[in-house]
């Protein structure tokens, strides 16, 4: 329960996190009695759906990141504070910072989740996944450079791996980025190189259970998995990864153990709670799933801390129908805005039902004229989808400033096929460019998200 | 003079670097009867003039870089090599890289140049200049992230040096981030801060000369002076930098030593030749001028080397008037053409007279709605100013693909005085975000370019 001070200062709510879930929950709490204090690490806010298109080259960071700043520049009562939460303090009711103690009434957690490659961290190296701006350029430098070192490659067995792109994970960034990988091979690429053929590149999309995107309704899966042979993707279904190293990914189909050489491995597999869960359990004695997900109560609060509300990625909320409601960004936006809905009403001394999740159903992008929507009530695949895909994105997009560029970018690609994004940057901090010195200097995954203050 | 062959193997050209030089050069032997190597160490063209726009956060990189293979890809004779030239040996013929030999009939060397402190090189930590897409993003960077430390210094003091933004070096591209830099501080983020108040922010350019914009008329570096001035920027002329330290610029105006407290320092001052003119030297003998850029003979060979031409940056063409010309975009684009005419008039047995730069004039953009354009017959301040420059970069930027976007991009900032594009970005690169290793383990910038294959 939210407690209404005695004295006149007014209360007050930090929100760590700009996610989907923070930023929405700030933005409802613009016209509220309170002080709200969003920090994050990032001085921007991203539109994650979209960082696919900035890992192949269609779209630039800036287009898909808005400074929260700018955001919330119109809440007079909101601060942005740019920096890292690293610990908290339920009892004196803190936020811990690298540099600051940031008092709260009411604390809202909405920090996320990062890749997870289930215990295998080793794997990373090799198999990158996609979950930063930083992340997606890492991902385009290592696409882009595959084919420039092909063009140089002598050794046909060499070339070869640097021609095969393995995406693990069916899900709907897995097929998404398989996707356009596909396209960029088979069409924009077409004409730029001189030695290969990149429509020889081969481009594996491996998935565990028996169909890719399985959120979907089976009858979307086989349209999905028959548009991305269609473009020239090797769907493999029931097919466990078991090792990635040194540019071979073994994997399991059935009882069969087979190799394949890749240069270029992505990982679109699993994902688990950000660093903050594990803090939050530990302070609060909340109970955490076995992606390190915060158990919530029906109201999104921490089991014996009303105040403690956890949304997004972070939280596991299964008071619906048993089953937690998925990462993606609508169930983030709904239970921010529940929360900060909540805190109105408890500030009036009113109360409100449990948060309820309304699905508004589930989109994936294939190619050009091609994606599947299923919202339940109806199924749309091919052109429809494709073009529902865009207008539903240009629509979420536009709550952001200045983002009519993305769709005129769109439009560009659309007609000449090009891809203009494909800059190779930031060499000096990939581990293929360069070799890795001492383990303590070079950042790794783990330091580097505790650098990007 | 260009060796037509006996046998039936086409003529090599192989040109070093795809800037403005190098990529004309090639665009003119498109049709000739000759093969083209390009090599870059990145795989885009970059469109330098605009890069104080990514660095202040108006652009995005993609923007004003197109992939040098799309912009070659219709020159069926022309192939585009990514990798470092590293020596060269006139005798044998051959351009040589860290993985193979790339033998040459006629080698066109366009690598420009790079910042010059000096012999000042300690200065760069504290003072980066603006050379590449990296750089840009760094100043960016260290731009945003000094409004972002202020929002939090208690001490004013600190404060104080953290809204001080010192440009060093009066030229065109000091004034136009000056200008950059005003407007944001004063204008972009007024709203955006809760705790500083951002138009207290002090943008100070400095300048050794008696006047900013020495290339221009008088009166427009009076025009000039007056819109920094009018844009809230404190230009100082005459004013020599002696010392970059520890956030402190020491300097010399007249004999009086001053001291400023500032974290951020831009250093827009010298350039020298990049490092393959040095390479150069020593290989065929030729002569440098002190900032290292070789001395080409009237027909921008090099000296006992009719089949080695220099272009751009890297060379020192002072036939005209006895100066040499300036380090810009129009002056390495007709150098590469002229290089590639001759070359095509050689192999018919023909020759050309020598080469005549046809000056275009000088433009420098100061803000929204102010500029100067020094045409030599005509001159333009104020709105006109600005027009003109707006219509000449796009017209050149037309020439690269896809470039429609800068337009919109440059429309939607005029209108809503907005930018879009101020990512805080790959920070664990930074030496102010972690404490720099061992030099060793470090990229200094020497290492930095090399790693940039």
């Amino acid at each position: 329960m939210v407690d209404s001070h005695d004295n006149n200062s007014p209360h007050e709510v930090v929100i760590v996190g700009g996610g989907f879930g923070g930023l929405y929950a700030a933005k409802a709490l613009a016209k509220a009695n309170v002080n709200v204090t969003l920090i994050d690490k990032r001085n921007f806010h991203l539109f994650q759906p979209l960082l696919y298109q900035v890992a192949t080259g269609t779209l630039s960071p800036a287009h898909i990141s808005s400074p929260l700043r700018s955001l919330l520049n119109k809440s007079k009562n909101t601060q942005v504070l740019l920096g890292e939460v690293n610990d908290i303090d339920p009892e004196a009711q803190q936020v811990i910072m690298d540099d600051q103690l940031v008092p709260y009434d009411t604390l809202i957690v909405a920090t996320g989740a990062k890749h997870s490659y289930f215990g295998k961290d080793n794997w990373e190296e090799f198999a990158p996944g996609l979950k930063t701006v930083e992340d997606a350029i890492q991902m385009r430098r290592r696409i882009f450079m595959a084919f420039e070192a092909a063009e140089k490659e002598t050794n046909p067995e060499k070339r070869r791996a640097l021609l095969t792109f393995v995406i693990v994970g069916g899900g709907p960034t897995g097929v998404e980025l398989a996707g356009a990988i596909a396209e960029l091979a088979y069409q924009t690429l077409k004409k730029d190189f001189r030695n290969i053929d990149t429509s020889e590149a081969e481009i594996l999309l491996l998935e565990g259970m028996d169909r890719i995107l399985p959120p979907f309704a089976p009858e979307l899966s086989q349209t999905a998995a028959a548009s991305l042979a269609n473009l020239g993707v090797t769907v493999q279904t029931k097919t466990l990864v078991t090792n990635i190293e040194n540019d071979i990914v073994t994997m399991k189909v059935g009882d069969e153990v087979k190799h394949i050489a890749a240069k270029t491995v992505l990982w679109a597999a699993g994902v688990k709670a950000s660093a903050m869960g594990k803090v939050l359990a530990e302070r609060t004695g909340a109970e955490c799933d076995r992606a390190g997900r915060i158990i919530v109560e029906s109201d999104l609060s921490i089991q014996g801390h009303k105040n403690i509300f956890v949304v997004g990625d972070l939280a596991n909320f299964s008071h619906q129908n048993g089953k937690p409601l998925p990462g993606v960004a609508p169930v983030a936006k709904q239970e921010g805005e529940y929360v900060a809905k909540l805190i109105r009403k408890q500030l009036q001394g009113q109360t409100l039902p449990q948060f309820n999740y309304t699905d508004q159903g589930s989109l994936a992008m294939i190619g050009q004229n091609a994606a599947v929507v299923d919202l339940g009530f109806m199924k749309l695949k091919g052109f429809f989808a494709w073009l529902f895909w865009l207008v539903i994105h240009i629509y979420f997009l536009m709550e952001f400033e200045n983002k009519l560029l993305v769709m005129i970018q769109w439009v560009s690609n659309y007609i000449t096929r090009n891809r203009g994004a494909r800059l190779i940057t930031n060499q000096q901090g990939s581990p293929e460019a360069k070799p890795v010195p001492s383990q303590s200097h070079y950042p790794t995954p783990e330091n580097r998200l505790k650098v990007n203050v």
